[in-house]
């Protein structure tokens, strides 16, 4: 049954009607006891068996040396296997000499480049954690765990506005070029976390053209998504790197990948890139911490994906996995949402998220009652700064772990939670009017 | 030909004649142009081969799960997998759950907890960012990439002679327990790096009755070595543990251990373990920093040693590939060197290292020495913090890399050096001295 009227448009007696029947099927969910989680990025068993001949790729009976014939089981190499530092580059779309190639988690990187910033201090600044006040500009909705990175060291998080083609650039060149304690943005440049848009030539151009008032300013540029299109030809991203050197600031960012949602989640490569003069740096600290990355793994994950056509073809494969489900909760939301005037959502083109806008102050209890019966969302206001968000509207969805046939429901159920959370503001405020009309008459 | 008198008691044509004969070895030796090493502690392939079943461990037809059914190759559990987190907590001899088991470096968990000392502060006190003056003990010789992390951060290294059971107690008790500065200690508890020895019960009963002046006050308790015998039975490390439970200070100390040297030196599985209190504070840090571990490896690590039995079992196999390698040195030393009087050196029982002592002031020429005719040794004084050993006359000796017939010429190469470096020595103090009798004469 399609949807024909809106709800703001509805009367009392048809917007009651409408809750009445939304109640019953909410009453229904909640009868079957569900247990379904939509909330992380987390990549379904079925994408990791993808890679599962990672597992023995690496004959017990070879030693696995890397391709200058060192011995990648021994100590040594702390910026990598040379293999893996072409394969990470090239993904990166940079140059392997500017890549350092690390253990399992590019958000480790991540951590450890704001902590050195604070402790150590970067490009011979002071460090931060010597100053009264740093702050971290963070378009939002973003990713969660970027933002709880600054926040945990005490750094002022600065929530900027994601337009449709990336952030609000007129607020973050404004900020960054005049405000000596804007020291970084988080930036997850190709199918954004949660909004799934790809930051256009434009928005890539003005990052490379900020004049940072802070010498030590950097752009985070966390490009986990540089190769996960759903459709073909996927989103096209504008090379920072290339940007950067045109505009004679080649020191301005740090960029990071990984294979987690290549290969294993848990169990990838993760890599980070800077000019020479910034990986320079990077490494003489890193030479402190630890003697080098596990090295074999390094070797494993190149033994799998080969080169950037390997990992395009492997992509591929997970394409065909998550488009199906991206696509039953765009349906879903489709014929349960559309023309109710009540919520409008992304449809990403690669990524792994669905960021959904359902009206103001109806996102928390959508949440909720989604948690009631079942099925479990991240939190409402996770992807900003401070896990809250001021219009309390936006839901992250996260389809790619849950199989189709769980899909179906819990996206039903989301719908219907939007629908009865939207009925019951529409109500109050309605009735707020009518108290504020009934007063003014009085 | 046995040396029959030392050098001090020789005249001066005796001595110089034995320099001359030495020098002439030392040329033959520099002709040969050979390139050998022994500054490392690193694995040679062949123990290294004795993991490689590792590789393809784990098969690609089945999914790789954990005792708790959860899959290892998604994100998630920070704190390791219950069967590795009991593995590790068998070799240091812990409970399972006081263990949080990481990616390949422990080194990179002791940096991080001093990282997160210094930024987040550790048991609600101030960080040691904000704090005028930072101390830490450093028993010398000692571990250099220790020394190396507390140095990096500006913390302030003290030297702590080592004695022939441990670090000189009394001065450590005196530090920590009057100096509120003194905010931990660098330990090798068992086979310490380099000297070999096992701290004595008392000693380690000393270090849990230690009543320090600064309420953070940690032992950073690196037990690499922990199940690395050369000789059996192996030495026995009492349990701090236990020790510190018993003495009301179950938060003194942070433990350290890994397979890095079980395994493969640079893909192993480390470990942290702490108090519960101690391990929760850590936890809630590191879940900023990443999601978790490589879990897949740390599966791989347990398939491949099972359990402690398992170790032990493993561990014999690198003994019979060590022992003969120490026994090289040793006996070249004691062939070479015996009855000199210029020299001594450690016998260890497990480990990695063989600790030189020559005359004073004659470490670095040693090394010079060796240096040129192809033998690299560990630089003099890098056992020492700020790389500097006073006396001059450690060296460490590491066996473990080169065949054995490299360590025949490494090792009598060494000794020519390092008698040459002792005549030298004798002659130019016997010179000055005959100067200083003449000009009290004229």
């Amino acid at each position: 049954m399609a949807n024909t009227e809106t709800y703001i448009s509805m009367d009392k007696e048809l917007l009651e009607e409408e809750l009445n029947s939304l109640l019953a099927r909410y009453e229904d969910y909640k009868a079957q006891g569900l247990k379904l989680n939509m909330a992380r990025g987390k990549p379904a068993p079925e994408q990791l068996d993808l890679s599962n001949a990672l597992l023995d790729i690496l004959p017990s009976d070879t030693t696995p040396l890397d391709s200058f014939g060192e011995d990648t089981r021994n100590y040594g190499n702390l910026t990598g296997i040379p293999e893996a530092k072409k394969l990470m580059g090239d993904i990166m779309g940079v140059p392997a000499n500017e890549v350092l190639v690390s253990n399992n988690s590019s958000l480790n990187l991540m951590y450890d480049a704001v902590a050195r910033s604070m402790l150590v201090g970067v490009n011979g600044f002071t460090p931060w954690s010597k100053l009264e006040s740093v702050k971290f500009l963070c378009p939002a909705p973003g990713y969660d765990r970027h933002f709880a990175i600054t926040q945990s060291f005490g750094i002022n998080n600065i929530e900027i506005e994601m337009m449709s083609n990336g952030p609000d650039m007129s607020v973050v060149e404004h900020l960054v070029n005049t405000d000596p304690s804007v020291k970084g943005i988080w930036c997850v440049p190709k199918y954004a976390n949660p909004l799934g848009i790809t930051y256009s030539d434009e928005i890539v151009r003005r990052f490379a053209a900020l004049k940072p008032a802070a010498g030590d300013f950097k752009i985070y540029w966390d490009n986990a998504y540089a190769v996960h299109d759903l459709e073909e030809p996927g989103d096209e991203l504008l090379d920072l790197r290339e940007a950067c050197i045109e505009t004679g600031k080649p020191n301005m960012y740090y960029m990071f990948s990984s294979t987690s949602k290549i290969t294993f989640a848990g169990g990838g490569i993760s890599a980070l890139s800077a000019s020479g003069e910034n990986l320079a740096e990077i490494v003489k600290t890193m030479s402190f911490q630890t003697v080098g990355a596990d090295k074999v793994n390094q070797l494993r994950q190149v033994a799998f994906l080969r080169d950037l056509d390997g990992v395009r073809e492997h992509m591929r494969k997970h394409a065909a996995l998550l488009a199906p489900k991206f696509r039953v909760v765009l349906d879903t939301l489709e014929r349960e949402l559309g023309n109710l005037g009540i919520a409008t959502w992304t449809k990403p083109r690669g990524g792994y998220f669905i960021s959904f806008d359902g009206l103001s102050g109806t996102a928390m209890r959508t949440v909720e009652l989604a948690k009631r019966v079942g099925v479990v969302l991240t939190d409402a206001g996770a992807t900003f700064p401070y896990g809250s968000e001021q219009m309390n509207k936006n839901i992250r969805i996260a389809p790619s772990y849950p199989s189709i046939e769980e899909l179906v429901v819990a996206s039903e159920i989301f719908c219907v939670c939007a629908r009865i959370a939207a009925i019951e503001s529409i109500m109050s405020r309605r009735s707020r009017r009518k108290d504020i009309v009934q007063m003014v008459k009085a």
